[in-house]
């Protein structure tokens, strides 16, 4: 047996996320059934975490482990045409036993892209979300720094969750403007993120950007734990798991 | 009556081209519904001309007569929001009865996405075309502007084609290189085009930059009138219809 560490994209708007399902296409799914098929053997398959229904990812780290070893573009290339046209393998390489695509990730960095021009462009209607209201970005520029720093984040946790501990550490929370897309880019980078939680955290940073939240109100929010004081939970087509590391 | 120009976007993936057939789903059918459902009457489209299946367009231009005058925000908010979502409306405008939008074309802008880079990106299967072998780029650069100026295209119009005379004039054929999608942007400019004209235009410059076809070789093409002289016709998900110009 061999181990290897795969580095994948794909477009969430076909699946029903990341992780196989009782119900509907998985990214998990197509990758075992393709990896099953060229080793003649079943393949198991394990991801950093889960990405839900219509999000997307530009860099989800996988690992698998494999009968036999194989020159690594060889794999890559069989692997990448092999798989459906909406799942790319970027890259592959041999790793130890020691490695677990999950239990050893150190940091997680997501993006979420906010469509502000009208009319909204038919292209980006699965590749961003879309916000024709006002706002005043300044104010959500004021709020994100509120997020950094180690904090219960139960307010930002969608119900369903069985997570125990919800304290996480946001290291990095930006917002730049995509002009030639009309888009706002949201990064986020931390050391885990509870189920929903960027998409809600987008959800009350363009609440408080339309002045229906104070844009003090980070902390308060944070503190009360409470998920109904935070604002909506954003759709999933504006949200990329960018980068996993290790 | 009053009659309407409009700019409009779609994103072509789902639609068997811009004009109404008997079969699938078409851009005008879908303009016409929503606009007959909006003035309680059948409600005819007219578009600077067809784009086939998988087309997309970023500026095509459509006219059409209504019952009333309405206030033209209001009735391009109306057109965007009630047509699907993958067609948007850019601008409405009132027009004379003189202004036709497919008699009174002077030029029309065509754009061709070819994504070069390794591996496909999932987000651009739909919106490039892929070209995975070698090219060399310089060698396309000194086959373009052989396409510029007045010719009988006649070798680069896929059969099928019921108009008479094939003669165009190019006035603009360039290629640029977007770094951050790793994809060629072939822009062409000209009076007209023939059926699939820009996209075997643009399988026989990749043809070119894959050395199988000398760089020289787009005068001797053209005075053939042979279309099996030219390269193969490229994916119809590449192209983008940019801008009519009257």
């Amino acid at each position: 047996m061999v181990r290897y560490k795969a580095l994948i994209a794909y477009d969430g708007t076909l699946f029903n996320g990341f992780q196989r399902q009782s119900e509907g296409r998985t990214v998990q799914e197509e990758l075992e059934r393709t990896l099953s098929k060229m080793a003649s053997q079943p393949i198991m398959v394990h991801g950093s975490g889960r990405t839900d229904a219509k999000v997307h990812a530009l860099g989800q780290v996988i690992h698998f482990d494999y009968p036999q070893a194989r020159p690594l573009e060889k794999m890559r290339f069989a692997l990448d045409t092999q798989t459906p046209e909406d799942i790319a393998v970027i890259k592959i390489e041999e790793v130890t036993e020691a490695f677990h695509a999950r239990y050893l990730v150190k940091e997680k960095v997501y993006e979420f892209h906010v469509q502000i021009g009208k009319p909204r462009s038919p292209f980006r209607r699965h590749y961003a979300s879309y916000y024709p209201y006002p706002l005043d970005l300044t104010k959500i520029e004021r709020a994100l720094p509120d997020l950094l720093g180690t904090h219960d984040f139960s307010a930002f946790c969608a119900s369903g969750s069985s997570v125990e501990d919800k304290t996480r550490t946001i290291y990095e929370a930006t917002m730049t403007y995509d002009e030639s897309l009309s888009e706002l880019v949201f990064t986020f980078r931390g050391d885990g993120f509870l189920y929903k939680m960027i998409r809600i955290l987008v959800g009350t940073l363009l609440k408080i950007g339309n002045g229906r939240l104070d844009e003090t109100s980070i902390p308060s929010i944070i503190a009360s734990k409470n998920r109904q004081l935070a604002g909506p939970t954003a759709h999933p087509e504006g949200l990329y798991l960018k980068e996993v590391r290790y």
